[in-house]
């Protein structure tokens, strides 16, 4: 991700130190923040004060504006480690339409009603990172997928039990009993809903990227709330609290290389070509040199939640797939989150190790009732 | 495991309905109760009570004996399932010895001091299924495997903090720091012991079970008191709970097919072939059939907490990779464990499908303070 990119993608006007033109699939998408930031009373010039390097300012509403449901949003260029503003935000009504199968056996066509059947709201933060392409496309895609994926089982999810076939007929007596035992609710069906959206708009990111040469991540954090239920769906590092008068309850985890170094290091075991032979799944206290070769030293492997010890070999001394502590630890040297959408085309730098199947999209899932 | 075997593996005076002269490689193990039950008083005959079919006693230890710590134990064949008792559970004291390195630098030399060193108390209860030679093994097994596993780490579970190297010495000055930093406590050094424990475990009962021409598997539940600590080791169904004056705490969490659904489907998603094309590794409400093709059902894939619908293909009607629910929930139609030890030679019936691949050794692993 190039800050020539950038510079070319959404600043047309600026100073370009290589100037090309703009490839031929150049993304639709602009750069925007959400719009109850906007004409919030910061005068004309300061909607593009972000787009400024150094200007690294912090927006937030017009005193006497409120957010919608005290939402609060700010837009950080984070301690000018980046040159441009990599996050996205986004909110909104989740609008859902009815469609409707024919009652009948012959009849196996579908009416979408156009008006709203069901609506919600959602939320979204997204992080992002190597440019703010992934985040920008995820905060104007992905409450479209989720649209979609809950306007495809909503019969479900406005049902007391989500019936087996979605067309509510009982091929087998039973079938209500059935889905009791498994436990399956409404909420599961909304959940599997925020899971296929992540997956979809991972899809979109990948296709819209590769077609205008671009490239970046993000990680997304989203909070629907639904039929009295607040779903929280965590991709990544971003954190999710509930305040309420006397508690303060977090409602996601993180997934960084730390937190998931089991998965990671289990994916690298199944498939080791994935290292093409430059780094070393195994976790050591710090990289280990020459010294310590042939020396007994502390090690965890993908099986291992305590630590053990091993004897030094020399291929303990490459790089480790997961290197540093807390904040530094890094996945292949690279990336500090080891979940989220984009990062189609992300490699090691000078190879051609991918992190892409290492990085999972798949949300963590919960609910609370309001 | 056929009754056969057990027949004449224990009972040599036994009917037999097809005796054989019993193999070569015959295991040493023989078919014991713990120490602390033998010789309580039940008479001379009630040791071989357990042996004879359908006596399916329960024993307990005679009154005014109490046992160790106040464990419990009881010996039950469960409910006429089973005709031979298939479960152990075994107790002792860990006796961990000590060694030592040479403090010189040519002196690579190790001495194991033949004194006691360090001591705990050990418990662990083995559930066996398709016969009790897995469990039998374990029981007389682990423990040895344990100690064997903590006299190779004793001096970093005994120090204020592991060191880096086992040795002691510091190749880099700051090798402290970095085990520091990473939280590496003597508790991590004891649980990575445990782990390796429950794999060298396994593997012995693998080799013996082969060298004996026997089969069948067991749970693993252990608990350790060392140096202060509760540590609880599971692999299985088993439960361990902390009963305290007003507090019942559990110390462990069960792994099924159900509970680890997500573990099982994956590793179905990454190796398709240990199916052999004979499962679906989805999972529907219920047994799909003939009727259902071309309906939109609830299913759940591996990478899903929640639920979703999805037009039901010819390949859905295959025998699920999990099957059932709650208690009767089974792994390819066979088990209903899903971590364990031993079951290396176990297949699907008529089939060419080993479990083994789904099933871990590892255990779950925690500790609390005394």
């Amino acid at each position: 991700m190039s800050t020539g990119w950038f510079r070319r993608r959404f600043l047309p006007g600026g100073p370009l130190p290589t100037p090309r033109p703009p490839g031929p699939h150049a993304s639709p998408v602009p750069y925007r923040r959400p719009r109850f930031l906007r004409g919030s009373g910061l005068g004309p010039g300061a909607a593009d004060a972000s787009r400024r390097p150094r200007a690294r300012p912090v927006h937030s509403p017009a005193r006497g504006l409120t957010l919608p449901w005290n939402a609060g949003y700010a837009e950080i260029i984070n301690a000018e480690k980046s040159e441009f503003n990599e996050d996205q935000a986004a909110c909104g009504k989740l609008c859902i339409r009815r469609r409707e199968f024919g009652v009948e056996e012959d009849q196996e066509w579908l009416t979408l009603y156009p008006e709203e059947f069901l609506t919600g709201h959602y939320w979204a933060l997204f992080d992002g990172h190597g440019g703010p392409a992934a985040a920008i496309l995820a905060a104007n895609t992905l409450h479209s997928c989720l649209r979609r994926q809950l306007e495809a089982v909503v019969e479900a999810v406005v049902a007391a039990q989500p019936p087996m076939h979605l067309s509510g007929r009982c091929v087998c007596p039973s079938d209500p009993q059935f889905v009791e035992e498994k436990g399956i609710r409404a909420e599961d069906v909304v959940i599997g809903a925020l899971e296929s959206a992540f997956q979809e708009c991972d899809e979109v990111i990948g296709r819209e990227l590769e077609a205008s040469g671009q490239a970046g991540g993000c990680t997304a954090l989203v909070a629907v709330s639904l039929q009295g239920k607040l779903y929280v769906a965590n991709a990544g590092d971003s954190r999710a609290i509930l305040v309420r008068r006397e508690e303060v309850r977090p409602l996601s985890t993180e997934f960084t290389p730390q937190t998931e170094r089991q998965r990671i290091q289990q994916l690298a075991f199944v498939y080791p070509e994935l290292l093409a032979g430059e780094f070393t799944r195994l976790e050591f206290p710090r990289r280990l040199k020459g010294d310590d070769l042939g020396q007994k030293v502390l090690f965890r492997d993908h099986h291992m939640s305590g630590w053990s010890y091993k004897y030094v070999e020399k291929s303990d001394l490459k790089y480790p797939l997961i290197h540093g502590q807390g904040r530094q630890a890094r996945l292949l040297g690279t990336l500090s989150v080891s979940r989220g959408l984009g990062d189609h085309q992300l490699r090691v730098v000078d190879t051609n190790i991918h992190l892409k199947p290492f990085l999972l999209t798949i949300p963590q899932l919960g609910f609370t009732c309001r």
